[in-house]
């Protein structure tokens, strides 16, 4: 039998003396402390219940409708299936490991075949590509399970001592290839966090929450929301992904706009580091120089390994709404967005679909009658196939939520919008199924689509000719082979200065999976070089791990680039956590 | 002649190819273009206007009461004023200057010995005792005054050539020891920022200004209120420092609850660094690896110098309200703060002095039939002597304004606060005033009286302990002496984790400025142990210099520290630029 189940439902050991502390002088709640008891049950998703070769739980799909993969089709041209290997197959490829055998007998440490296969990869393409292939190419030696800040300093201390590579691994969730291990002559040992995900430390008064760095979205809230609390991280990712993860890759979440990024929730914590233990204090603010949790947050795993964090909370809020207006054009929605963030309007998010994701999303998330439905209501309204959908949220006090949304709703009329009935349940739909898209690749796959996405962020003056680059280069990118790319683009983000600007995009597999790689990453360098204009950042929330690397430059610098290089091998002198990711050696 | 006034006077030439361009779609203004002979004029304060030994402007003097200076004295007792020398007794003790004859001769350098003197010194109380006592210790060599990034590039290449010592200097009104230049065999330039003063874009789409770094800030808020725009950023020092300074030790103003602090309106910029030019982009967010903002901000002048910042402004409020609020005591007027911040309550500042301040600060600024007036209505309404005194305001939407007021209203009513128009009238007289307090200092002097001040931010459950601890440190620091210190507190900032500290403390001239000096260094060591705790910081507002350098470690780490100095080496290897500030050599 797999040594995997064993691993992973290992759970912390129930020490009382460990018992959450909640420091509650705060009225939303009256406890002083937590029962032990209550602690020490699984909160994150055991990663067997995860698929060792796509995205998310293997209880959970998403259908696509006939009409919107027609839709996408009729872009693309006609698909085909790539095939696919099982895991049986895979696990008879995992070589010996390399490991030291001292370290192979460690009690936090697994050398399991399955164990290593399911660390190897993320959910890049290209980590698609060779799950669904077979060609895994790489394994990590062995993969260890710290349940503390002084089993990661251990290992770090054995990673030295026998020359390992380390990378560090959360949900597993990188789409920019963070966690992959590299052919080479050092044995490689991944760092899983899955273990340290409970809350630790509640102060109520300051609205602090001290993780495990290992926690998962899910998991996050739910044990904060037993104490009337609340982070407010909802990156699509959320259902897997980390609190280590976000900080060390500087992740954005869906009500970005209302909560913040994870820069402004992550207050302070403890990365282990080659050379020690960093504490990064939780201060408010302070004008003590350069700011250590900044030059920590986007190290992805090269500086060292996030154990415990300490997270700006904020009690739930006393109401939270979604809502989804159409306007007649992108100039328009961009228009309402651009005022509504200068204007100060407390929203909790804002997103506008191009008219091309408007239209898609129509047809992908609902039936016939449903689509036929909206269509016929909103052309009614006088809207055109240019109509742009756009999604927006309030989250909070009740009488904030009011003023926002009667200055929102002033806004939205001044440019023409609809709204109704039948969007208001929109916005309802969408906020339900909101972590269910990334679902989506998986079922796509099936029918021989490939999707991938990738991101930016700009200053609004740069925003339209921005988008026109990225959609225009990857539309383009497969010219060569005579491929059609289908491409559409939302704003997800908003900050006064400017935007992030997402786009999806459609292409055929090709013959196998080699050639379809291929297709990718002329698609990919399209894509990147796009961006690397020095106004477009490479990455607003996905990170650059291995596959944004070679654009980094572009907008850093090659000073930027060596003084980030510089301070990493402070931390890192012998250049073994996660080498390759961030920046290229 | 002293060539001080031709240097200061020598504007950038008017070049109308350089005019300001205003990228103006947004509907606050209609400019499309400056004219080019509106620029050039003078916007700083000339150096020969403000007092070569004190805080300000020549022409403007602050009084202090007679039953202001009265109440101190009752703290302190009865005082002696210290002698001061004149500037000519001064200027005979500029040593000759070591620069090399080459740079002697160049347009943008001065070795002078009046503007050597007047960039000797900054505003700290080990300045103020130089300044006046006339013992100046060392001298810059010379004053370097850049008019564009190409002429720091060529200066910073030529101090690599001849070995010197480069001190930044933005508006000389560092509080711990940024500008001294040290004893020591290589010669000392320091390069003074006040020439680049001017706006030179203004994005308004996206609300980016660009300028010169040296600009100070009312030039900052002159030149943008001629577009209808501001940046909001007033801290005390706001009549002379510049925006460089203020990004390279990170200031925080007033109104930081409303517009954030230094840090969240800095967008990017050029840094000259000893390596080369680092250009930092002005994204409005990215998940693209550590931060290459926060990694500058802060650095105080050791990585480089900031020559163009962008800056992120908005338009000007449509309402600005300063008002003031009585609350029975400390505990109500903390929970008033921390409630308010953490119910997302829109307002632009909170102010609340702790009892001792709130009575002083009754004496301080009013004549006795004003001081009767105030103190009777407010025991009429049955507020003792533990009242507190509570300053806020709104500045933005009407609004939004309106709601905030309502909402914070209800809170203080909560919290028993007395309100009425005499209280009103109190937070317009707060407001016209706040930037004469730096003045104090002057007249107090004259008096024999001395007067500093340190401040910190923590977390909201340290609050109360670390005001204690501050203030019982530094009140009993002479107590070797048997001699009292005075010494009260407010809170300026505050965040939904935490506050700022702010204590002012006063205490008697002794018999000469030497020993005058060494009870001021035992108190401020008292003040800044209190502080290195782990939980509170060394500094919120004033940055590190030389004077709390030596207390850092307590709050990065011997780890956070090397990872510091790394970075900083990275960029400066040969450590020329203002060395041991920030971290000691």
């Amino acid at each position: 039998m797999s040594k995997i189940k064993a691993l992973i439902r290992k759970r912390p050991k129930s020490d009382p003396s460990k018992a959450i502390s909640v420091n509650s002088d705060n009225q939303n709640t009256n406890n002083t402390s937590i029962d032990a008891a209550s602690k020490g049950h699984t909160v994150n998703t055991p990663i067997e219940q995860t698929r060792w070769n796509g995205w998310g739980n293997i209880n959970i799909n998403k259908k696509v409708s006939a009409h919107g993969a027609k839709l996408i089709k009729s872009h693309i041209g006609k698909t085909k299936k790539l095939s696919s290997v099982s895991l049986q197959q895979v696990l008879k490829t995992v070589p010996k490991s390399r490991l030291p055998v001292a370290m192979t007998e460690l009690d936090t440490v697994s050398v399991d075949n399955e164990v290593r296969l399911r660390h190897a990869r993320g959910q890049s393409f290209p980590d698609w590509i060779a799950m669904q292939g077979g060609d895994f190419e790489v394994f990590p030696d062995g993969v260890a399970f710290p349940e503390s800040t002084a089993d990661v300093e251990a290992l770090l201390k054995l990673a030295s001592e026998h020359d390992l590579i380390v990378i560090p691994f959360g949900g597993g969730t990188s789409v920019a290839g963070h966690i992959n291990p590299q052919k080479g002559s050092r044995p490689i040992l991944t760092i899983a966090m899955s273990k340290m995900d409970q809350l630790i430390d509640l102060d109520s008064e300051s609205q602090i929450a001290t993780f495990g760095a290992g926690t998962q979205g899910p998991a996050v809230e739910a044990q904060l929301d037993a104490h009337g609390y609340r982070l407010g991280h909802y990156p699509q990712s959320w259902e897997l992904s980390t609190l280590g993860g976000w900080i060390a890759a500087r992740s954005s979440g869906q009500q970005s706009l209302g909560y913040g990024r994870i820069e402004q929730m992550f207050a302070g914590g403890t990365l282990v580091t080659p050379q020690g233990v960093l504490n990064i204090a939780d201060f408010p603010a302070s004008a003590a120089g350069p700011d250590l949790r900044e030059m920590m947050m986007g190290t992805e795993g090269r500086a060292g390994i996030f154990t415990t964090v300490k997270m700006r909370v904020q009690p739930q809020p006393e109401e939270e709404l979604f809502k989804v207006a159409f306007l007649p054009n992108w100039a328009a929605g961009k228009e309402v967005l651009r005022q509504a963030v200068q204007k100060n309007i407390q929203l909790s998010m804002l997103r506008l679909s191009n008219a091309v994701e408007t239209d898609a999303h129509l047809h992908l998330g609902t039936t016939p009658s449903q689509f036929m439905a909206i269509s016929t209501y909103l052309k009614a309204r006088g809207l055109s196939s240019k109509k742009v959908m756009l999604t927006y949220g309030v989250s909070g006090d009740k009488a904030q939520n009011k003023l926002a949304l009667t200055q929102f709703n002033k806004l939205l009329k001044q440019h023409g919008s609809v709204t109704g009935k039948i969007t208001d349940i929109m916005g309802s739909v969408w906020a339900h199924g909101r972590f269910k898209f990334p679902y989506l690749r998986g079922t796509l796959w099936e029918k021989g689509i490939m999707v991938d996405t990738f991101e930016t962020a700009t200053n609004w003056n740069h925003i339209d000719e921005q988008m026109q680059q990225m959609q225009e280069a990857v539309k383009n990118a497969l010219a060569d082979e005579d491929e059609n790319v289908m491409a559409f683009t939302h704003i997800s983000h908003v900050y006064k200065q400017g935007a992030s600007l997402y786009t999806t995009y459609f292409f055929r597999a090709a013959k196998d999976h080699a050639s379809t790689l291929s297709r990718w990453q002329k698609i990919k360098h399209a894509a990147s070089s796009s961006l690397a204009n020095g106004t477009a950042t490479i990455s607003h929330q996905h990170g650059i791990g291995r596959d944004h690397a070679p654009y980094l430059a572009a907008e850093k610098g090659k000073l930027g680039l060596q003084v980030t290089s510089d301070m990493l091998k402070s931390l890192d002198p012998e250049q073994r956590m996660n080498p390759g990711v961030l920046i290229e050696d």
